[in-house]
């Protein structure tokens, strides 16, 4: 008797862009329209609602991560083709570190195919909106402490701003976390000017979008939250016809 | 006699991703197929040929971004949609910053309208490739010291290391510019280990593509140009299953 041959599962760690359909890979809607089982946080399910219609969805609330991850593996093991989302990029403080770490320690590595597909990071997008900002070379910096010391972090910003890269800031501030970006922006004044142009970006490509240009010491003064993401420029960078812009060296 | 309303021109700045058209957005394909005039570097303007037929092009050889700037900035006046476009995110090394800039020196930033297309920037792209190397915080430094002076490069490179940052390296390599990376090597490893995971990829989503996995000791045996990123991990960073991993902090 012949064996049939048993084709395995696909997870995909999709990125799906900051928000707007327009800024989706050609890659991250072919494989949400063609997959079986879209998982997701729910309010990036609800982003892509347009491509997966009809489809089986799996979501659940904020910082259940490896929850969904776990249902996303599972699922592939059953053979599916499953799409794990996140926003901006899956590889950027996204699902596909966690979905490998996962595979490896469940030994469940062999057992499906895994593809990262890469999407627009949000500080990317950002960046688009303010103008140009990240022209010369940038650091990214997450002041989220629940998964990185608070001590890790401080280190990798004074280096940054000593480095005088311009700064990207994910995860400033969120309701139970609002001391961190006070003590950043204290720590960046030791080493960059008060007037240092800052881009707040709100809500990329989401409802509600906000982009503000303002200064270092300024900064505060502006809403920001989860959704914002900040980035610092460093020492040449100016404002130029209202949009903010690191120069490279061109002669012009 | 009334005066007709004067529709001024678009200049999109468009990144195309690294070369695949499935990791092109989907606004950068809407702007290419709608507007009037594409401008870029030949090899670029090869890579989105099948959303350009027919189209007026002006393309032109490598280093010769400001001419091609100058032609889409003219043009666009001229009251065309034109798209001058970039590889991976048009904000990322790419001509947004040189299109703003020479819009404010020649005083024409009011005569048209500017908009930025985000793009998937290259070394994620390349990160996807190599499994999820950039999950926790990086730095994007750029070894070319034609528009940036090498001690600022140096400086850049050398807190970045002790930060623990994981390190993100465009244009490691050219024809002519071949010590960069061995010194930028030689000052890695006062920081960090010889056995530091570090990721190569080549001609990411091109043709030729190649992703290599090994060590900051041992990169330099591997070809590198100036189609390659490299990828050094942090103090973290694994190889889980195969991939590149930098995990985030979470409790498995």
């Amino acid at each position: 008797m012949t064996k049939l041959q048993q084709t395995k599962g696909i997870l995909f760690l999709v990125g799906i862009g900051p928000g707007d359909h327009r800024d989706m890979t050609a890659r991250a809607i072919a494989v949400l329209r063609n997959c079986d089982i879209v998982v997701g946080y729910s309010r990036y399910i609800d982003l892509v609602q347009p491509f997966i219609e009809g489809k089986e969805v799996i979501s659940s609330g904020m910082s259940r991560e490896i929850e969904r991850c776990s249902l996303a593996i599972a699922a592939a093991c059953r053979g599916k083709n499953v799409a794990l989302i996140s926003s901006g990029d899956a590889g950027v403080y996204g699902m596909a570190g966690l979905a490998l770490q996962l595979l490896s320690k469940k030994k469940l590595r062999d057992k499906i195919v895994v593809e990262v597909v890469a999407g627009v990071p949000v500080v990317n997008a950002a960046a688009a909106r303010l103008g140009a900002p990240l022209m010369n070379d940038y650091a990214v910096i997450s002041l989220s402490d629940l998964l990185t010391p608070w001590e890790v972090i401080v280190k990798r910003l004074t280096h940054a701003a000593q480095s005088d890269m311009v700064i990207c800031i994910y995860n400033p501030r969120s309701a139970g976390r609002r001391r961190q970006i006070r003590e950043a922006q204290a720590m960046l004044l030791q080493y960059r000017e008060k007037n240092t142009v800052v881009g707040i970006a709100r809500n990329v490509g989401r409802e509600g979008e906000s982009v503000t240009i303002t200064t270092l010491g300024g900064m505060l003064r502006y809403k920001i939250d989860m959704l914002t993401v900040l980035i610092i420029g460093n020492s040449t960078t100016t404002l130029c016809a209202g949009a903010m812009l690191t120069p490279r060296g061109y002669k012009l």
